[in-house]
């Protein structure tokens, strides 16, 4: 099945990739690998999440805003090999931040959402190695940002 | 001295390496890289460390929970060159985030004791470049989280 | 214009490339990439910038150590390849963290003086992948601790 089947039958309509918010680029490709800058829960109309979980964020919005970063990671992915994304031969890593209240730690159920899109999306190749750690801010406070690095063939 | 032999000089049994407590793999390897994810203080029995530096873990235990991190990188990296760890041409990177009190400064003191295991068992390759970051919160309130960059031959 | 012709034109005398504060090596090549350890705002005469922003430390001063950093981070480079920066053919991801009170969200706009440097030194080579994260407490209490991945040619 390819990728491009899988998102649909998933039903997932790829969002614009966002511009990055400052002087950088949102993916740099070096050799077979893609770097792909930090991607937060941007949505079409503004950013759909914002807050600490454990305070103004539930652990189950916190799951749909990683989910949409993972969103926005594929996005850029697609815009890293021009809308191919059968090039994409191994998601290499995920970085996940979780914009989180002391003592929380459910830090992977949150990441999560955006592990098991990659498998969804990707399949095997979906398989990634990952951190999730927590932090007590974010930028414009969203509640999760999520790196990447891809491989392409 | 083979990288087997160090490890028996230091009387270091590798753990079995621990199962990722998500959607996950534990390490990727692209080319002749390996990422491997963020490991915590895992030991035979559960989770050896849980809680904060500063607060109801001491920074000797914080070292102690690096140093049981960086065992259970080296049971990835066996895992993944199938237990020839002579394959291990060099760490490249560690990257150390420690759960602390606000104002705490010793992360570096912390990830050390990660960072000695390195090259006590795979000698000048296992000499690394290094991030090491606080953090006001990790998954299961560990104490400490590593990930490791590596280049195998 | 060469990498040196602009450092000249930008005033830019390169800083001693700081010692590590640990076991570990400030920069590792493997194959094409260099892996730079968390560099810190280090000045001539010690740390020029302690303490948390939004705190102690103003926003504008979290620039400067932002900057400060990213000149380490030029040096370190500088040494990796023996002087000759013509030969960083890319600049592949900062990864920026600044230490901060909870809900400050403007960590772009600090890490920005470093993707800013990046550009004005490198040209279109230094157009890189970033994750900018807030924490709650860094190394000997810096405000901005940045790691990079460049490539070489």
């Amino acid at each position: 099945m390819s990728v491009a089947d899988r998102l649909t039958s998933l039903g997932i309509d790829l969002p614009k990739p966002a511009a990055p918010v400052a002087n950088y680029v949102p993916f740099v490709i070096s050799g077979n690998i893609i770097s792909i800058s930090g991607q937060i829960p941007m949505g079409p109309d503004g950013l759909a999440f914002q807050g600490k979980v454990g305070q103004e964020v539930s652990i189950d919005d916190a799951i749909r805003a990683a989910h949409l970063c993972a969103l926005n990671l594929i996005a850029q992915m697609n815009a890293a090999v021009d809308g191919d994304l059968e090039r994409i031969s191994r998601v290499i890593k995920l970085g996940g931040f979780v914009n989180c209240v002391d003592g929380f730690g459910d830090q992977p159920k949150v990441i999560n959402a955006a592990s098991d899109l990659m498998v969804d999306v990707f399949g095997d190749k979906g398989r990634h190695s990952r951190s999730a750690v927590g932090t007590n801010a974010l930028p414009m406070n969203v509640p999760v940002e999520i790196d990447a690095l891809v491989e392409i063939s």
